[in-house]
């Protein structure tokens, strides 16, 4: 695939980079960007990523979300093997620019390797229920989808799990 | 303030983390998490910050927001010094444990230190929109806010800018 040259600008200033236009990402030491991705219509969290500078530029070249896998160490085209592609609404970059936030449509409604829709299923207690529900210091968490979207099995067969301990 | 002893377990196995009701949270070789932080009501997203285990523990325990700033750091009570203090209505975890995603409750209305309502106040076209507007592969960012809610000025006098070049 070509894509286009989409340029980034060198940081040169605080007032350019936070008030600016101009598109001057900061890569951290990594050559990584943090990518945080939500539902378009619900405004769910769906996932949080990486992007090398390659994945953000194919990102903003074809309009669908790419990301760079640090447990696969691989450019990643969301939805390549899954089917489940995310195609990008909205692209909003933060004010000191470290941070990409993607607004995206996903095909099949799916965005987490266990089967989830999104990846944060699970709710951790905090304040007034933390202090009720914990016993001692024990914190229990607690589903918020307990219906799977896919089955992982079906969908990745026997691709190696990504979580890292 | 004394604080509970909120307890985090030890990352033992990718079913544990993946499918338990275990907090075993993967703190980065800086010791930190990344938080991602959206208006508990509209699903804007406010901001990405980082937790250390402190940080963490004191947001579970007050079910106010805590992060690591990175910048200055220190643990940062957000809202200590702007008055915009979050309110975490509901804190999630992802499947590998390695991000905490807040919906909060924002006092002022406020979460950005340049003055607007979320940090993510500039889009970047993409896709078909890229391909229009670009010159060459130049990208000129889009505001979506353009009235700040407060005077960066006024709230944080002369603290210094956190944004780092």
């Amino acid at each position: 695939m070509s894509v286009a040259p989409v340029e980034f600008q060198a940081r040169q200033s605080i007032e350019q980079v936070e008030e600016g236009d101009e598109l001057a990402p900061k890569f951290d030491d990594r050559g990584l960007i943090t990518a945080v991705t939500t539902d378009a219509d619900s405004g769910e969290l769906l996932m949080q990523g990486y992007m090398n500078a390659a994945a953000l530029r194919l990102t903003i070249a074809t309009g669908e979300a790419h990301y760079y896998s640090r447990s696969r160490q691989v450019l990643w085209h969301k939805g390549a093997s899954s089917g489940f592609v995310q195609k990008v609404r909205e692209l909003l970059v933060d004010d000191d620019q470290d941070c990409i936030w993607l607004r995206v449509d996903v095909a099949g409604g799916a965005s987490c390797h266990v089967g989830y829709r999104s990846c944060f299923y699970r709710r951790v207690p905090v304040g007034k229920a933390y202090d009720e529900r914990r016993s001692g210091g024990h914190i229990k968490l607690e589903w918020t989808d307990t219906e799977k979207v896919f089955d992982p099995q079906e969908v990745y067969g026997d691709a190696p799990n990504p979580t890292q301990l």
